[in-house]
């Protein structure tokens, strides 16, 4: 699927100026970090200043989909075409450096620019909305009551081509000052990584009712394998 | 230290138009979501479009820090005054309800609006440095080796007001529609953390380095317990 997509050129807006030797505009890199994190950070302008809020979304092929009431602002702002910067962030870890100066984080990050369109289309939209949930507990689709008329249109759905976008990644022990190297100062990386507990079940769920493969089975972690 | 602080009333920008039930102006919520979060997303305008960048930052009592390159696009936006919108998200669990429509996600967010300064004073400036790298590890400071002068030329701090800021919160259970609770679909709560693993030692650490305490006992998780 992925290579199907055509490749995400720099542009200006999204080629990297600092530290270009951690980007990437590979598409199948830029997908594998889209579909492993579970949050992504919408930046739009209104009234010329820039809010940024969480929201849930899903890849299906070269587009992203975002939804929300439709009477939000933030929708209704996306809604318009207005320019948008779409941003998911993999934290994998905290860099101890020898000096203050060189500590810094393991992640993976994707920038994508753009402006997004609303979904009309019933059947875009109907995928577009499983996708969310498919994306969020895969399988999940096949045990919740499908949305009624009223509710997809209470829904508004967006969405982004996946094409000014770029990913910023960085793996690793520090990088420290070669004279630093010889100082006795621990140096190295606490690995970070999300973690699904046990469900906790509904206080109201209906007697008897056992719990879902896609739920038992839930586990975090995607393609690109963290460092132990 | 929290109580010192003024108040953040609602401003038409942080309002809380979209479930205003799960939004907070308490600076005690506010300053525990930003304490434990390790990673914001800061919006800022540039070619009048919005950008979302992630970063590391540091909350030194109602002023949050940021930093990086002096040369850095980001940090050149923000030092010029211009509005910016920083924003930190946890996410606690994915709440599966019985209906596709009401899938939903626990989190603890932060929405801060407001001009960044340049941080010029350079007891201001270490002690920002410094505060950065004890939000992420504290007591790390005290075994890494300070900036240098030519390191804190090199690396531009601004600092934001805590002021027109929100916090949102989503705990609990689904909410389904009162007629979907006769369903036979198992609906609850995945919860979901971020787990520090044991630290990776660098490679080219000089031997006999042991590991100190604040690494070695470095745990996450914040005030605010998350169900377990």
């Amino acid at each position: 699927m992925v290579s199907s997509m055509r490749a995400a050129p720099p542009s200006p807006h999204t080629a990297l100026v600092r530290h270009p030797e951690r980007g990437s505009y590979d598409r199948a890199t830029i997908c594998a970090i889209l579909d492993e994190a579970l949050v992504c950070h919408v930046g739009f302008v209104f009234d010329q200043k820039p809010f940024v809020l969480p929201t849930a979304y899903a890849r299906i092929g070269d587009r992203l989909y975002l939804h929300g009431a439709a009477a939000s602002r933030m929708l209704g702002a996306l809604a318009t075409g207005s320019p948008i910067c779409v941003t998911v962030t993999l934290l994998d870890g905290l860099v101890l450096a020898r000096s203050v100066f060189r500590h810094s984080m393991n992640y993976r990050s994707v920038v994508i620019l753009g402006c997004a369109r609303a979904v009309t289309d019933p059947v875009e939209k109907q995928k577009a909305l499983e996708a969310i949930v498919e994306h969020v507990v895969p399988g999940r689709v096949a045990d919740a009551r499908p949305p009624s008329v009223q509710e997809a249109k209470a829904t508004l759905v967006v969405s982004l081509p996946i094409d000014e976008a770029s990913a910023k990644i960085r793996t690793g022990p520090p990088i420290d000052s070669e004279e630093d190297y010889a100082l006795a100062c621990w140096a190295g990386v606490i690995p970070l990584r999300l973690v699904a507990d046990s469900p906790v079940t509904d206080p109201r769920l209906r007697p008897g009712t056992s719990l879902p493969p896609a739920v038992a089975s839930y586990r975090r972690g995607g393609s690109l394998k963290r460092a132990p």
